[in-house]
Order: structure tokens, then C-alpha cells, then sequence
């Protein structure tokens, strides 16, 4: 199962981290628009080509030190068709570089519908029986709100392609208990989504020990991060909310095991834009990067 | 607010119906799909350039009687980056034939993503103060299971541009009910994202009397569906389910007032299907959807 892959290139790499791949023009360092814009034009085409320069030297930075991206479809729809296709381009470099890819698109439909977000973020599309893979990330966040039929499409995909998914249990902002913390026969909401997460993973669980059903938590509620750890076995964790949004290494500690492994702890902004936090020069933006994700690696794994 | 435009359209046209425009190859009639290939391959874009032809034609033989499009982005995305510039042509193209454009895409996210995806559906994206509309259809279909934090940013959108979004409340599917259905303080979960919606809407409820904020209904369920219509006084109603999946004109009287108004019926492969239930020639498959069209008209309008 997928998980395994992304638990191994962990292990290597001794850092449960990924990096959060959320472009947008006011982290892009003005050299790389300016250029961009004198070969595609100041439009949807050159911010896009932008992010994709910004991205690679990002991925070209950390691929040997971090394990994973974690891509925010949101910020490439943003520039339309232009966008998506270099998010397309992202996935495949990132994966070219070693980088396990997952598509943060929190995608949530039935049916068929399901079926063809499956197809297009985990397997391939079909004209008769020659197979196009596109988006083709090695994991897809989805949203449950939808039940069953929201996810057995994604997980049959999983079983068949060799992929994972995130589903939203506990998300990492501040009102997100409007519902999810919400009493369900005295029970939160979150929970029952945790527990629907266990069953919907069952006969997916691969050599590492987690199914192909992962789960969302945020970094900034530690204290069901941690419960949800012990509730939820066989599920491996992505957790939000690292770094900009308030959590810190040791809020993230309850996301792990006893062997310090089931969970990957994203960071977005904190990395792609360290370059301005720290203050150095815009060319050393993915220097400043990698510097900052060693010291995130180190903040976390001290708990572990 | 945008629902204005969408209730006069209605009103004009004695329709509360929406075309579903959702795509797959095998409702595509095989003399279109020959076309595109031959001339761009049979491969993402020959598949997408099928689409916009078929679409054209189905919006072209509907748009004097039905007041709106619903395109699905799933079955866009599933073509990857081609498959989304199509997804952008169709919206530009109905809306050019007057028609209302609900993009479907379930998005849900929070903070500056969720802004992210509401101005690349809803807005503007820019660069300085230079201004570029993306897919910029006229509402969008959203999910509320992070909150308000996931909603709020769309809704300053709608009232900055005249837009509406619906959010998923009550979905048409068999497994809807495993978390929409169970109880929160003695009321089901889809009963507090409901009220959730009412209160989302305050202080943006337009001429006709009904917010920004709508909500999705399954005609699947029209118990709830009548219920939800009294608790709901300010929301407008977008009813998937109908045809294909079940649920025919008795099944959706609930969604409507006493007025007749208030909702607005989906099909999709009920419509862009009917050639094939009809057993017409392929050629006429635009006529088979419109014959089907003024079929549901007729089956809905003689419940109000």
C-alpha cells in the first residue's frame, strides 16, 4: 500500500515532514515574476510559470532532506487552466526528484463523480483501452462530509494504483469545531469520522501497519491529536498547522507512535517564504528554505 | 445578490430546472468524438475539445428554456489541465448564452486557500492591481465541515461580485445519512449545517428574498427536503438526484414554497443522455435533451 513508501522514504530521510507547496505571488521572489513575465506575459501564463520556477528550486533544495511536498490545489485554480497545469508539472517533478507527492485538493463527491476526482489525482482516465495518467499524486486529501460513497471510489483506486488518501477528521482551524466537535451520541463528530476512517481502511493495511486511509489533523489541537493517535491505529496521520498557523514540536508529539512514526507534519508558508522571515537575499530564497526545514526536522524529532 | 438573477431567469422561463453538464466519453455521440480526435489526437485535449463540442450543442438546444448550466469539474479534472480550460470554456460559453452558471465543485478549504479557490471561481485573481477572472462562474457549490473559516471567504466574494455558493447540506446519496443523519444534541448533523447555512446568509438577502448563501438537497430525500424548506426560509435550494438517480417531480415539490419558487432541479445524464434512452439517431442528441428538458419541466412545474 502506498503509505509504505512514504513510511520508508521517512525512515531514510529520519524527518516525518513535508513540504507545503502553496505559491503565491507575494512569496515568489520579485526575480523570478520579472522573468517570467518577459517570456509568458503578466498573466495567468507567467504567474504560472513563476510558481513553477519557484517551485523546482524549492523541490531541487529539500528532495534530499525532506520526503514529501503536499501541493494546495487551491493556489494554482487560482490562475485558471494555466495553473492546474503547472501543478501537473509540479507533481511530476517533485516525483522525478524521489519526492512522494500529495495532492492537497480536499476533493468530496459520489459515485461516479468520486470516480473521476479518483481517476484524475490517483489513477488514469481512459479512451478505450489506452490509459492517461494526469494529476497522478501518490496521495489525495479528501473530504467525508459525503459518507461511504465519497470514498470506497478512492479507496478502489488506491488498492489498484498502489495510492493513499487523507480524510479531513480534525482540521487545524479555529472554527473548526463549529461542527466537528460537536456531541454525536456523546461522541464528537471528529470521532466519528475517526472511526469511519479505521473501517474504511480495513484490507488496505500494508507492511508498515497503516491502511490506505489516512487522516487529517490539525497541528493545533494537540490534545485530540493525541487521543485520535491511540484511537486510530491504523491510520497514518498528515497534520496541518505546523509553523504559520501556531503549532509547534511539541504540539505535534502526540501525532506519533511509540516508535515515533504515523504521522508527516506539513509546513507551508514557514518554508516556501523563509526566505523573507530570515531576511536574505531573494536569490537564496531555497537556501533559506532547507535551513529552515532542518530546524523544523530538529524541532519535531527532539520529542520523538 | 446573485440569486436574484438566477430567480428572475427562472421566473422568465417557467423552469426551475439546470442542465448537469457532466461529461464522460460514453455519452458523447461517436461522430464528435471521431471529429475532435482526428483533429487533436486521441489523447486529454481530442477528449476535452469532445466536450466543448457536445456542450456547445446541448447549451445551444436548451439555453431559450433552461435557465442554467451545471457543469461538474470532476469529469473536466479527470482530463487534467486540457480537460480544465474546457471546464473554463463551457462556463464563458453558457453564460454567453445568458445562462446561469453553477460550477459544481465541492471545494472546501480554510483561511487564504478557501480565498484562493473562491477568487478562481468567484472572483478575481491579480497581479498588482491588474485584475484576471479565472473560471468565474456565477455560484459554487462548497462543503462546511471545517466551519465557518471554510465558508466566510467565499461569502465576502459573493457580495463583492454578485455571486452565491450552495452548501452541501442534505447530499442525494444512499450513504448520505451515515454522518448527515445521526444526532447532535437531538438534531441530525444535516440540521446544523442547515442552520448553519441561514446564519452564514444573514445580511446578504437579496431582492427576492433569499441570501447568498444556498444550500444542496438531495431529491432523494423528500421528507427532509420539505422539512429543510421551512426551516430554511432564506436559502435557496439546488436539488441534485433527480432522474438518473431516483427521484422524480413528486419526490421535489418539497424543495419549493408556496410560491413555486425557492429551488432549482438538476439533471445531468437524464438530459445529456436522453439520445441514448430515446434511441434517436446521435446526430440529434441536442434535440433528444431538449425534448427531455421540456419533459421535466412539465413533471416538475405540475406539482407547484
Amino acid at each position: 500500500m502506498s503509505f509504505d513508501r512514504l513510511v520508508v522514504s521517512i525512515k531514510e530521510k529520519q524527518n516525518p515532514t513535508v513540504l507545503g507547496l502553496d505559491p503565491q505571488l507575494k512569496f515568489v521572489p520579485e526575480f523570478i515574476q520579472k522573468e517570467a513575465f518577459a517570456q509568458f506575459g503578466a498573466n495567468p501564463e507567467g504567474v504560472a510559470q513563476a510558481f513553477l520556477t519557484f517551485n523546482k528550486g524549492l523541490i531541487d533544495a529539500l528532495c534530499d532532506i525532506v520526503p514529501a511536498v503536499k501541493p494546495q490545489a487551491a493556489f494554482y485554480e487560482a490562475w485558471g487552466w494555466q495553473g492546474v497545469k503547472v501543478l501537473q508539472e509540479t507533481i511530476a517533478y517533485a516525483q522525478q526528484k524521489g519526492m512522494y507527492v500529495i495532492t492537497d485538493a480536499k476533493r468530496g463527491d459520489i459515485g461516479t463523480t468520486m470516480a473521476a476526482y479518483a481517476d484524475a489525482h490517483l489513477g488514469v482516465s481512459k479512451i478505450g483501452d489506452q490509459e492517461f495518467a494526469t494529476f497522478n499524486g501518490d496521495a489525495l486529501t479528501v473530504n467525508g462530509y459525503l459518507g461511504t460513497d465519497g470514498i470506497k471510489p478512492a479507496v478502489e483506486l488506491c488498492k489498484k494504483y498502489d495510492k493513499g488518501i487523507f480524510v479531513l477528521v480534525k482540521t487545524s482551524n479555529p472554527s473548526s469545531g463549529e461542527l466537528q466537535d460537536k456531541l454525536l451520541d456523546g461522541k464528537e463528530v471528529f470521532r466519528t469520522m475517526a472511526a469511519m476512517c479505521e473501517s474504511w481502511g480495513e484490507g488496505t493495511i500494508g507492511e508498515q501497519g497503516y491502511s490506505a486511509v489516512g487522516a487529517v489533523v490539525g497541528a493545533t489541537y494537540p490534545q485530540q491529536l493525541k487521543e485520535l493517535r491511540l484511537e486510530m491505529p491504523h491510520t497514518f496521520f498528515l497534520v496541518p498547522g505546523y509553523g504559520a498557523q501556531g503549532g509547534g514540536g511539541a504540539d505535534v508529539a502526540g501525532a506519533f507512535d511509540a516508535n515515533g512514526a504515523g504521522a508527516i507534519v506539513n509546513s507551508s508558508r514557514g518554508l516556501i517564504a523563509a526566505w523573507q522571515k530570515e531576511g536574505c537575499a531573494a536569490e537564496d530564497f531555497a537556501g533559506a528554505a532547507r535551513r529552515e526545514a532542518l530546524r523544523m526536522k530538529e524541532d519535531i524529532t527532539k520529542y520523538l
